[in-house]
């Protein structure tokens, strides 16, 4: 079998899922007890914080664990748009654009969505445009989940900044893909998902600066600084937190390896005259490859792909037995002939050069 | 050691956690991918959808999958309040009074706190004068966490419904434990969580009329029928499933089991002269002891049973840290020369009667 949907979700590591288990065994006191079973579970829980803060150069303080990249999503965006207007990107990830709508269907928001170019890039200027005086909080995408592109942050998180507004960057494809430091990008908000960077399913993070004075969107007990409530899932946290670093720690080669994939992939497809195109910016994450294909529809390379067990996506995940073409493609003004025909194959960690090679193999048979 | 907090969290359950175990080794793939990978894992979620509706005579599509207790309040309790009337008692876990809080302050919803009697409970009568034309949701737990009283629930139900409004029930503390049957109950909601039942942390379900027509709490993708986005935690959903359904196979047994530990260290404690009341309605959950000492600190016995490896609690853990008297208490007005040596004893399934006598031994001694 090869597995290439890898943003999707990927394969829990190793040494986090044993860890985790581990912790399931030897544990299983409420951190929040005040008795001395629960001192090492409150320990796993501040050394987690600080392994993740590392990772992304923030402070152990300001990362919030969430059961997920949605939730950390519904949060950033709900908690502080009440009444305001929000800018976004129109290829943001669902968990995003169905929050601003929820926003602007139930707490009187407005929302402002900027366009992208057909690289899928978001540009500087256009949001500069948009700020209204009653603009809350900048909400884009670090890298997109079905095209790769990584966008401008840095110089959006400014602009933001120029006008005194609060920047958000759904980071859930990028986080323990590419190198993020959040001082340095000026970021606020940051939302990220264990499963996309090989821990387990169930467990996200959101950092959020201090002096942002955000309110729980769990409301309850005094757990994560009293903002987000709820019994710790301290196996799955610490499993996180092993997972992140390990790839952080082994990003660089990582990378190279998944981007030596796409370089085979794409230079085969190239030599058998294979009509298609290669959507979003040459900036984009590691391993990421959406293709379209001419006059050929894609859930029909996936499905003939699969009966070869190869295993690609042919958008989103969350958009499956959904017929028409995705927001993104649509943004980016796909040509018609081919947008149909698109497909994602993500590499990640596991994937070797000859996973590549037979992925090219069976699509050139398609 | 002896662990006597099974109202704080539970040990998970051995085939639940080896489940857990197994399905993150067998399976990783994303539940929404359109590929045959992806096959088995909808049918864990469908099979484990149909398990927990079993367990409470629901029907599989209203039950839906959350990260715990917390999450499912609070979705309960904002999702239908806005600009509307809340009615709650004034004895509810922390997740729903401070989501009430929320809708209030966020909202724009009013709130009205219902009373309790001195052994805990809501009178139906007293609800029935507190309707108001604008209300629209009923909250009452099912059973307290911290004195185990279970409250007259089909009775509250019926009222809500003799007036046209929704009625929910917190039944963290009673699902898996005493039976229930949410038809016979005729509750509209039911917010359940997998750790105090002995499964896995980090999961749980809320269990909702379709007819309601909730609106989404965490907005994305198209998960738990579009009402619930966010990748599905399967292993841990599995593994709650199986954890309810073993509880709910030998709930006779267990409760059997932890109320004769009850009735060993209340009778232990009468025969040694020493002062204290028990706290709670006589119906109330089994294994399920909160005690006040008289003249005596709580804090004080939990850190000297600590030291003898005896693990109980002084009241909520959310609560710990916080030296004030617990709302509940407070609420049901115990004498004041006994409140602040409350502990709460709560025994679970792996308790044996020895550990009753134990845990009597230790505190005759304090």
């Amino acid at each position: 079998m090869i597995y290439a949907d890898n943003a999707a979700t990927t394969r829990i590591d190793e040494d986090a899922l044993n860890l985790m288990i581990e912790l399931q065994k030897k544990f299983y006191a409420n951190p929040s007890s005040g008795y001395k079973l629960s001192r090492p579970i409150k320990k796993i829980l501040s050394e987690s914080r600080e392994k993740i803060a590392a990772c992304i150069n923030a402070e152990p303080q300001e990362i919030y664990f969430t059961s997920g990249g949605t939730e950390s999503n519904n949060w950033a965006i709900k908690n502080l748009s009440v009444g305001k207007n929000i800018i976004t990107s129109s290829i943001e990830h669902k968990s995003v654009i169905n929050s601003c709508l929820a926003a602007k269907n139930y707490l009187n928001s407005t929302v402002t969505f900027l366009p992208v170019d057909k690289f899928g890039r978001v540009n500087p200027y256009d949001l500069q445009e948009k700020i209204l005086p009653q603009t809350k909080i900048i909400s884009v995408m670090f890298a997109n989940n079905e095209v790769g592109t990584i966008q401008p942050i840095k110089k959006l998180a400014e602009i933001a900044h120029n006008h005194g507004k609060i920047f958000h960057t759904d980071a859930v494809q990028a986080v323990g893909h590419i190198a993020i430091d959040v001082k340095d990008l000026g970021v606020d908000m940051l939302s990220a998902s264990a499963h996309k960077f090989n821990g387990p399913k169930g467990i996200g993070f959101l950092y959020a600066k201090k002096s942002l004075n955000l309110s729980p969107f769990h409301d309850g007990g005094s757990q994560e600084f009293s903002l987000r409530a709820g019994t710790e899932n301290f196996p799955a946290i610490a499993a996180m937190a092993l997972a992140l670093e390990k790839n952080c720690a082994a990003m660089k080669s990582y990378a190279e390896k998944v981007t030596a994939c796409t370089k085979i992939l794409v230079k085969r497809l190239k030599e058998s005259n294979i009509d298609f195109i290669i959507n979003g910016d040459e900036n984009r994450l590691p391993g990421h490859l959406s293709l379209s294909f001419k006059d050929i529809d894609g859930e029909t390379i996936m499905h003939r792909l699969d009966l070869k067990n190869i295993y690609v996506s042919t958008g989103s995940a969350c958009n499956y037995g959904q017929v028409k073409i995705s927001h993104v493609l649509k943004a980016m003004k796909i040509p018609e002939e081919y947008v149909s025909g698109t497909i994602r194959v993500t590499f990640g960690r596991d994937n070797t050069f000859d996973d590549a090679e037979k992925i090219a193999d069976a699509i050139i048979k398609i």
